[in-house]
Order: structure tokens, then C-alpha cells, then sequence
């Protein structure tokens, strides 16, 4: 759907929403994708929102909290009555409720009391597992049978429960030993080929892949890099089943962190910032970074405080420091995009800073010559003093290596000592190449002051 | 397994090859993650990536292919003799085939055309889709029957040709009519729940739902979203299937061009780059858009040079200057980032720079007056003059919301007139942010002159 239908489906929803027009409202959600449902959503005023999900059949009312991003969720149903959030979340598979839950906060609990208590038990210990572990992403609806169960029974129980299974995302049916513990697998396809008596230990694969609650999401990306599986068994210490984790959910959940990663590389503390959030939360999640970064500028600056002599002698210096320090910022910066590249696609470890600050010297070196000479010829042609030409031209060259090897190497020193190379990288790139690029061009220029003294 | 014990893996794959030990190699890769592999075959020398390719049984040769960056992968393979190249491409699934081969430009026909015909055609067909359609992301291993075929005759088929369907990412059953049309569906639960001798026109999901082989990534991620599928079919202009697009496929797709996004929007022109690729290849993408920005800090700095005569005044405003060029650069970015993000999740749409407009401005003018505050207490403190403060606050604080108002808004008009806003966003801001950034600050002083001159 283009652009112009959609806004004209937001203009068709606000009159139905006056008028409480709920099949129709119930219809017209029903028909939007997923994009559609968050733009729309966004659109809406706060109160336009709450009354939408009144309106709403519950599992459709599901349907769009799970769209929308979950801290954009959060703060609509802290706005509605408990009993009504928790006729919603019945309605969402059991991660989707996990990640809004853990979103609430403390409110959680009040929501969580008025649940089942067997799906409540489940909840609250699904929340206390981090996001990304196993325990985190997994989903708790799944099939497993005793390993005596035979072929024509599992059918019986797959047409006797056809309703409920139908939201599951069943693609293998699993078996379960008689102390309890996961033994066995099938795949549908595997009841197919086999008589109907036939009891699952026959024709299940024993010793089947599984992983514990606390797997990392590294650990679930190398497994589903390596088997092609739709979804890996999740146990608990006692080799008993807990839930499955689908490869669908971890793909998303990877994507998720490289975006978030990218929002902090840019200075979104916390990773994550959507424009409906309020004005003050944005302003200090920004200004928390920007601060911490305009006392590293301040500091950088002080360089060009400290030779302030030689500036007022070689005024036309001034002009050059902006572009040494801002060129050699964005050479620095492709060299910590590539090494972030490198870590996540395993090319590199933590370990061979080495390694990479010898191919980034090599990088370095051309482009800084080249873009030495470029700015050089500038300086030269505009004020006709090739020693100035050279004053910058050696500054920016030699900082550009110095920026490079910087910016491939700290991104992997970062992560060796377990801290965060997205938020970090940038600001320690910038002071550092700031301060060394202020240093070297003030300091060449302090050396040859008889020749460009004056310009 | 730790850093560590991949380093001996390596350490012992280099005395294995020397020795041609087929079967040790074949064993410890078959052991590997498929990260160890890509760190492995990464840090062999070339000679020795080409002997471990034919020393390994093609199947393994294939999946470490799979494992590596295409473009990586495509260089050794130009290596390979075309006959080794065939042989190896006939153990990959359609999908990674074809990649490889886009990979490989005017040197794939050579290979391709040494394969079978049938096989042949198929993969020059697929190369031409573009490699973000569904043509060019869909595998063409499928199950199709036709409407008349019975249950037990699916069943036979499923048993006889158990061994070539094994490598199938098989979920569903595809049923076509006389006509030769994709007209139903089946899951293989469905198979389980009916009488041996039910034709699947009986029991199959009539008008299934499929994409043609034209649909674009954004469709294909719509799809998905909206439709809870392990893989939707693919059919041409006559409704006739060609194959199928899996989930997953689409995500490590979409994953890949935002990590691709992420490179380009920090000056790696053509999104990618591992440091394994020729120095002088890499030097000149990144040189290629270093070259630009050189010319537009140039434009930037010709506002300094025009002022020189204020600057000389008012020399210590030199420090300043590219504190506030590089904060409010940041500033800007935050905004960029966060409107990619908005754009991705479809929070806003390319027409709606207005309102992201008005949503930045309000935190600009916090984040502003909050930094423009901070700097002139420092120039105050510094110079013990106030007047210098206002103006080097004044010009920062009025220059983070040119900065964030251009940052918000120009993605979205990129976006809108189809250009690429990953690569040209920064570009265009820091230039813009700069000379404002110069110009106020040089302004506000040559106005106040008389009260800051000789600082």
C-alpha cells in the first residue's frame, strides 16, 4: 500500500473511533500490516490510543501491542486497568508477554497477580531470565509426549486439541522419558512413515540438540549458524523441557542489538529512542553523552588554548584546524565501522588488535597522503606559501594514520576488557585525534614560524 | 569454545595441510562453528585456502564457502579451476549458489556454463532477479504435487526419494492443477489428520497465499510480519511456481543490509569491507568518499577565512570553533540515527520531515541552551570575559538546533526523492552545521568586537 492510502486509513480511523464503531474499527485493523499498525498507532493521540484498544477484540488489541515497540508499549498499558491488560496479554505468545512485561518494570507484578497462577509462576521466572539468554527468548508452547505414547495416540491428541495447537508454531513434536527429562525428537513428517502403533521411542532420534536457559545469544547464533533447525528445546538443570527457542526469534533479537548498537554508536544512550517518547526523557538521554563529549572537546581545544601564540602569528592556521581534526574523525570512523564489521562477523577477535592496526596502517598511510596533499595544495594556492601547504598537508597525513589505528584497534580493546565498543569507540576517536592533529599542526607551524609568520 | 582453543584449532589445521591429511582436515572442520571456520580461513595464507579447498570433500568445501563473506568466498573461488568450482556449487542450496555467483560477475558463465543444462538455466535465470527480490532470495528445492495425487502416493514419494529430500527445508506440500497452477497448500500435519487414500485437492488450503518473483525486500518483510510462515511460495507471471522464500532468508537479508546501511553511513562506500581485501581496493573506497568531504570541510572553513580579520581580534575564539563545529555535529548525528531507526520501523514515513522537524527542534533547543550554557561558562572562566562567553554559547546553542533540525529531517528527504540517506546524511550535515556553526560564532563576535577584542 502506498504512503497516500495509509494516511487515508488513519483518517478513516479517527472518525470510526468517535463514533465507537467497533466491527468496523476491528476490520480495518484486521486488513493493515504490520507497518501499517505502527504508523497509524504512533499517529494517534494518547487517549485515542487507549480507546482503540478498548474497542478492539482482545487478540486483536494483542496483535497491535506486539507491532509497536515495546517501550512505546509499555506506557499505553500502564494507562489501562490491570483486568484489561491481562485479557490482552492471554491473547500474545508467551515471549511477546515476556518482553512487555520485563518493558513494565515494578508495575509488572500487580498485572502478573491477576494472571493463572501456573501461567503467573511461568511469567515470573521467565521475566527473571535476561532477554537474550535461552530462558529470555524461548517460548513456553510447545508438544511432548511420554516415549510410550504410540503414533495413533499422537494423532488422536493432535485432533482432539486441533483448536488450541493452532497457534502453536509446532514443527517437531518432542518426547520425554519416564524420570521426566527430554530424550527424544520428531519431526511430523517422521509419524508419516511409520505404522500407528508404533510406540515414539522407535522411531524418535535420541540424545536430540538442546540448550540450557542460560544459553547467550552467541552461543544460540553459532548453534543455528550450524544446524539448520527451526527451533532448538530449551531445559533446565535437570535436563527437563522448559520451552523452545525458534530461529525466527533470535534472528529478530540479533537484529535488534546490531540496531541498538548503531543508535549508541551514535549517542542514543540506552539504544533505543522513538520521536513519541517525552521531550525531557530524549533531551537527557542525549545530553548525556553530548556532555561527556563537549568536556573531551574542551580538553582537546586546550591544545590549541596552549599554543595560542603561535595561532595569533599564523592566523590562517585557524582555518585548518577544523578540517585536520574533523577529516581525521571520519577516517577514524571507517576504521571503527570496519572493525565493528569484523567482530561481528567473527573475521576478528578481541585479541589481534595487532594484526588489524597493521592493516590499517597501510590503509592509513595512502589516504592520509593523498589527503595531505589535497589540503596542502589548498593552503599553498591560498595564501602562496608552500611551507604553510606543507605545515598542514603533514599535520592531517600523519594524523590520519594515527586516527586509523586508533579507530581499528579500540573497538577491540574495548570488547577485550567487556565494555561497550558502540557507545565508547567515538568519543575516545575524536579526543584523541582532536588533541594529536591541534599538536602536530601547531607544532610543525611553531618550527617553520620565520617562513609563515604573518599569513 | 574460547578464543584460546580456536587459535590451537588454527595452529593445528597449518601441519595437516602440509601433510595433505584429507581425512584429519575433513574432521576438524566438520567439528567447527561456522564463526571458527570464517576465523580460520580468514587468517590462512591464499595458497592455503586454495589447498584446503581441495583437499576437503566437496559437500564440506561447499559449506565453508557458505560460512565465509561472499566476497571473500568469490575471490578464492576465481582461483579454483571451473570443473573444482562446479562440483563444489552442486553441494550449496540454490540460494547461496547464486549469491556466490552474482559475486563472481562475467567469470560465472564460464562456470555455469559446464553445469547440467537444466541446472544451468535455472541459475542464469536467478542471477539476472535482482539479489533483493524474492527471485533472487528464494530456493528452489520444493515439494509439488499435483491436485489429484492421494496421500498414499504423497507418502511413497515422501519414503522412495527420502534420501534427495533430506536436504529440503521441507514445511510444506505444494499442490498444482491441471493447468500447471500453484492452486493449495498443505502442512505435513495435514498428511497425518486424513485417509490414505484423501486426494490433497480435498484437504488442501485453497487459494494459498505467494509472492511473485518481482516482490521487493520491504514486501517480502511485510509478508513475514503480517503472516506467521516458515516460507512463502514464489510464482511467475502464469501463477506457476518456481520456488520458495524462507523467513529466515528474508531476515539475514534485511540484516545484512543494515549492516551494510551502518558501513555506508560511516564513509565504506559500497557497505562493505573485511581487511582481508587488497589494500589498495580498500584504500580507494574509503578515499572515494574522504575526497568529498575534504572539499566540503574546505567550503566550510572558506566562512573561517572570510572572518580572519574578527579572528585575529579575538584570537581565543579559534579554540572554540571546532568545539562547536564537532558538537554540534554530534548533536545532528543523534538526530540522523534516530530518524533511520524511525524510518526502518516505519514510525514515520519520507513525507513527514515536518513533524520530525518540530519533535527535534523541541529537544534542540533544551539540549541547546544546555550545552551553549556549559561552553560559555568555560570561555567566561577562561578569558574572565562574559561577552565572549554569550557568544560562543549563544552561537552553539542556536547552531544544536540547526544541527538537530537538519539532522531529523534530511534522511527522510533523501529517503523521498530516492536517494541513499545511509551514505549522504553526514555529509550534508556536518557541511551545513559547520559554516553556520563558523558563521555565528564570528558573527555574534565582530558584533560585540569592541567588548572581546584582544582576547
Amino acid at each position: 500500500m502506498t504512503t497516500e492510502q495509509t494516511t487515508r486509513l488513519w483518517e478513516r480511523l479517527q472518525p470510526l473511533l468517535e463514533q465507537n464503531a467497533r466491527d468496523k474499527i476491528a476490520d480495518l485493523i484486521d486488513g493493515m500490516t504490520s507497518r501499517e499498525i505502527v504508523h497509524t498507532f504512533v499517529h494517534l493521540r494518547e487517549e485515542d490510543q487507549l480507546k482503540l484498544l478498548r474497542l478492539l477484540p482482545n487478540d486483536l488489541a494483542a496483535e497491535v501491542l506486539e507491532e509497536i515497540p515495546d517501550s512505546e508499549a509499555a506506557d499505553i498499558i500502564e494507562d489501562l486497568e490491570a483486568h484489561e491488560v491481562v485479557a490482552i496479554l492471554n491473547e500474545m505468545p508467551s515471549d511477546e508477554r515476556v518482553d512487555l512485561l520485563a518493558e513494565l518494570g515494578e508495575e509488572a507484578e500487580e498485572i502478573i497477580s491477576k494472571m493463572e497462577p501456573e501461567t503467573a509462576s511461568d511469567l515470573r521466572r521467565m521475566i527473571e531470565y535476561h532477554a537474550e539468554t535461552a530462558g529470555g527468548l524461548m517460548i513456553t508452547e510447545f508438544l511432548s509426549y511420554a516415549e510410550t505414547t504410540t503414533i495413533s495416540e499422537v494423532i488422536e491428541d493432535l485432533r482432539t486439541n486441533a483448536e488450541e495447537y493452532q497457534n502453536y508454531r509446532i514443527r517437531y513434536i518432542y518426547v520425554i522419558d519416564a524420570k521426566g527429562q527430554f530424550c527424544g525428537i520428531l519431526q511430523m513428517q517422521d509419524l508419516l512413515l511409520a505404522e500407528d502403533d508404533t510406540r515414539l521411542e522407535h522411531i524418535m532420534h535420541s540424545d536430540p540438540f538442546a540448550v540450557r536457559y542460560d544459553a547467550t545469544m552467541d552461543e544460540l547464533v553459532d548453534f543455528f549458524d550450524q544446524n539448520d533447525f527451526f527451533g532448538v528445546p530449551v531445559v533446565d538443570e535437570r535436563h527437563f523441557l522448559m520451552g523452545v527457542v525458534l530461529r525466527r526469534d533470535v534472528l529478530e533479537a540479533q537484529a535488534e542489538q546490531a540496531a541498538q548498537e548503531h543508535l549508541e554508536s551514535r549517542g542514543i544512550v540506552g539504544g533505543d529512542e522513538i520521536r513519541t517518547m517525552p521531550v525531557l526523557l530524549r533531551s537527557k538521554r542525549r545530553l548525556s553523552w553530548l556532555s561527556v563529549n563537549i568536556l573531551l572537546n574542551i580538553v582537546a581545544a586546550s591544545v590549541i588554548a596552549y599554543h595560542q601564540d603561535v595561532l595569533s602569528s599564523v592566523i590562517a592556521l585557524a582555518v585548518f584546524l577544523p578540517i585536520i581534526s574533523d577529516m581525521s574523525g571520519c577516517s577514524g570512523n571507517q576504521a571503527v565501522a570496519v572493525s565493528m564489521r569484523e567482530l561481528s562477523l567473527g573475521v576478528v577477535r578481541p585479541g589481534e588488535a595487532l594484526r588489524v592496526w597493521y592493516q590499517e596502517v597501510s590503509v592509513g598511510v595512502i589516504n592520509g597522503t593523498v589527503l595531505g596533499i589535497l589540503i596542502g595544495i589548498a593552503a599553498w594556492i591560498w595564501k602562496g606559501n608552500i611551507i604553510l601547504g606543507g605545515v598542514v598537508g603533514a599535520a592531517l597525513a600523519i594524523n590520519t594514520i594515527v586516527a586509523v589505528s586508533i579507530g581499528g584497534t579500540v573497538p577491540l580493546l574495548l570488547k577485550k576488557f567487556n565494555m561497550d565498543p558502540a557507545l565508547a569507540s567515538g568519543p575516545i576517536l575524536t579526543t584523541i585525534t582532536d588533541m594529536f592533529g591541534f599538536f602536530l599542526a601547531l607544532t610543525f607551524a611553531s618550527l617553520t614560524l620565520t617562513h609563515i609568520s604573518g599569513l
